[in-house]
């Protein structure tokens, strides 16, 4: 922690209302993206944002797309580059009635944990993506100048499939360069813990589809020498896992790395609540790899799931069919080197050779990504994990996350790029629902932790 | 063969057209029991039949139901004491635009195998129906008198349910006594060989459902740890079978008898062309027990199949959810003196065994129904079977029939009464379906088959 800190911290304690100000401003701009009717009000996000950021001294621009604009800014300064990334579109709001209160009208509310804000986008993403601003903003009020070269780059198509995002990296590969991405949309571990996300689950879609019988047949007539793809379907899901939970697709694990030391401390460290996790949704037992804990199955381990199955009749009563056909919808959540390529050519080998006489199967591919696995060696990440330390109760840990976020994939393929993913909501925030909120405690300790960031990284240059 | 028939046969063959007339008659009536709209036709052919059967002599009366009448009539005849089950009722004729003429105006036409008279309840179960009535006509024209003591009973709710059905049998007990019931609703085994069917499956209906979480949940949340109830269902599902097709519910075969030499011999006879009836329908392999044929898994093999199947997402495209349920219809036919509710015991059981931690499973009854087994030891059996094979090109055999006849289970349960179940339908008569038709082949051996019948069986009283 460098002595340039200190008044930075300042600053932003005593401009907190004045912050405060600017979030509702750009809360009240409705840019929800997925719906053509607010294409003007995305727009004008964008162009709010570029004003914001012009005024703190970023070369900044409005870059129009076949979609929704992005933007993106450039900062001179001493230390590494860092790109970071936010995205100023929002969810639908959607059922309206049951909103308290106006969601693009926000305002402060004291609850039981303390004051938040609540209004559509207050923690997806805006009031995340200002803590950011917020903490440029007073350093280069307090300093002049930034302390590290910053470049900016802000989506408006987030929520909404992001069909523009790919080829704008493509398109502007040059202009996007940086050491490290500092990405603001995920969250702390718990209320007191932050957390720097450095694993990401990849994702492996499959639908297969068995045909038997030509038609359906009546089990009277045909029960018997007729063969049942609903059988057939069942017997391979069963064959997928064995005894233990593990997966039986051959060279499956080829690729999975084991938790080193420092990370299994670390995580042990969290006290995660696992009974508590699974009593949330009325479970008890976890059901994975035999020998794993709750948060190595959810951050490290890969999976193998059955989203979707059917076949046969499936309406009110009976009907003694024996169908022609049953269909499974299977995705594999993957991890570390695993690559979806080569396990889905395995999958697709074992579930033919699984296959008897007179059965045939289609396979339909759900897309593939490879899991996100960022080097935690660049000691930019412990750098970061250290501030985040210094401002919230507990220490910071690196954690793994479950699901995807395609964006860090992106910028990995498409830039070369590591990122850091950094945010501040909560379990509780109600994203993509009714009465959105945002902790001020987020707010305020997301720009003071993004100051200690910025200091820290700074001395890394 | 007695001297008396000779001149009944002759009789039936002089009198067709007379015969293939009164049947036009009944046919023109649109006597559809699941449609209110004729309701009264329902009423106007059961007036028919007993207006034309009181014409043979036969003490014949309309029986009010809450739905459509039955018809019961009684002759005194010195021989056994035979009832006959027929129905006046017939299917919808939905969607009338496939039909190439009106479904109630009947038609004689040429055909490649022959004249065929085409119309709705041609073949199920009018034209059926009157080849007995037209048999006592020509006995008791010749003969002043029958040749056994004979009653008719005739339903009209056979193709809506027949809930009039069993409360009329168990109040009208005393009345429908006889030594065996001939049921005429079945078909030949192919075009030149008549059959006796002695044997017909039952069956036993179950749905589970299994739930896991208490809500749909998220797969990169909750991916791992949380038990997913589709593969819990296709786990039981798979065990339901072992490598050599034999169902795995404990004791599950106890009650299955295996086939006498000499119901072997006469399958064996009958040159059941099992590749054809597997090619029909695009398969090669017989997927039942192994070591059984394919006429004897369909005969007299029990069966379990999964009829339907669902869980999860299911529409287009894709989604990661780890569902909360997953449901089965599962039906099991039986054979011999399989206990339906022994047998749903120990299924249920068993799926029990199988589930694991945090599931739990709700069970819903579908119906059970014991297997029908005829006493073919009865010397009627044997007597019926000799008389049809005078009459065809083919000896006669007794067969089985994979599904199952519910009025046959009724008679036995209410009315203690076994079955010879003799009927003259093809499999091209369309039944059900547009362009219903029966051949005169059908109609007029079919005619002269009961007379056989009545020959033999009075000599057996």
């Amino acid at each position: 922690m460098s002595a340039h800190l200190t008044p930075v911290l300042a600053r932003m304690d005593d401009q907190l209302p004045q912050a405060l100000e600017r979030l509702k401003t750009l809360l009240r701009i409705p840019s929800v993206s997925t719906d053509p009717a607010f294409k003007a009000d995305c727009d004008a996000a964008a162009d709010w944002l570029v004003n914001d950021v012009a005024s703190i001294g970023f070369d900044v621009s409005k870059r129009p797309t076949p979609g929704h604009p992005m933007v993106v800014g450039h900062a001179e300064g001493p230390g590494p580059h860092l790109m970071f990334y936010g995205h100023y579109d929002v969810q639908p709001v959607d059922p309206i009635e049951l909103w308290d209160n106006d969601p693009f009208d926000p305002q402060i509310e004291d609850t039981p944990k303390g004051k938040v804000i609540r209004g559509r986008g207050t923690s997806d993403d805006k009031g995340q993506l200002m803590t950011f601003v917020e903490a440029c903003r007073a350093w280069k009020h307090v300093h002049g100048s930034l302390p590290a070269k910053i470049s900016l780059f802000f989506e408006g198509e987030e929520e909404s499939g992001s069909s523009s995002l790919i080829p704008f990296l493509k398109e502007n590969k040059e202009e996007l360069t940086a050491d490290i991405t500092l990405i603001c949309d995920t969250g702390l571990f718990d209320d007191n813990t932050p957390a720097i996300t450095t694993t990401l689950r990849g994702l492996l879609g499959e639908e297969i589809v068995i045909t038997g019988p030509d038609k359906d047949l009546h089990s009277g007539m045909y029960g018997g020498p007729a063969i049942n793809p609903i059988r057939v379907l069942s017997r391979i899901i069963a064959a997928l896992h064995d005894d233990d939970g593990r997966i039986t697709v051959p060279g499956f694990y080829d690729d999975v790395p084991e938790l080193t030391n420092s990370q299994k401390a670390q995580w042990e460290n969290l006290g995660f609540d696992a009974k508590g996790f699974l009593a949330d949704v009325d479970l008890t037992t976890p059901a994975g790899e035999a020998g794993r804990s709750v948060l190595e199955m959810i951050w490290a381990r890969p999976t193998c799931e059955v989203n979707g199955i059917t076949g046969g009749y499936t309406g009110d009563g009976f009907k003694t069919v024996l169908p022609s056909e049953a269909r499974a919808k299977i995705s594999f959540r993957l991890v570390g080197q695993q690559d979806p390529h080569k396990i889905r050519e395995a999958f697709r080998k074992m579930v033919l050779d699984m296959l008897p006489p007179d059965c045939t199967v289609e396979f339909h591919d759900h897309g593939a990504s490879q899991a996100s696995v960022m080097s935690t060696q660049n000691p930019m990440f412990e750098a970061a994990r250290l501030a985040l330390t210094d401002e919230w109760p507990n220490a910071a840990a690196f954690i793994g996350g479950g699901g995807s976020i395609p964006i860090a994939g992106h910028f990995k393929e498409i830039l070369g790029l590591d990122s850091m993913l950094i945010g501040f909501g909560r379990d509780d925030d109600l994203i993509h629902s009714p009465n959105e909120k945002y902790s001020l405690d987020s707010f305020h300790k997301g720009m003071r932790s993004w100051a200690r960031i910025l200091d820290s990284l700074s001395q890394q240059g």
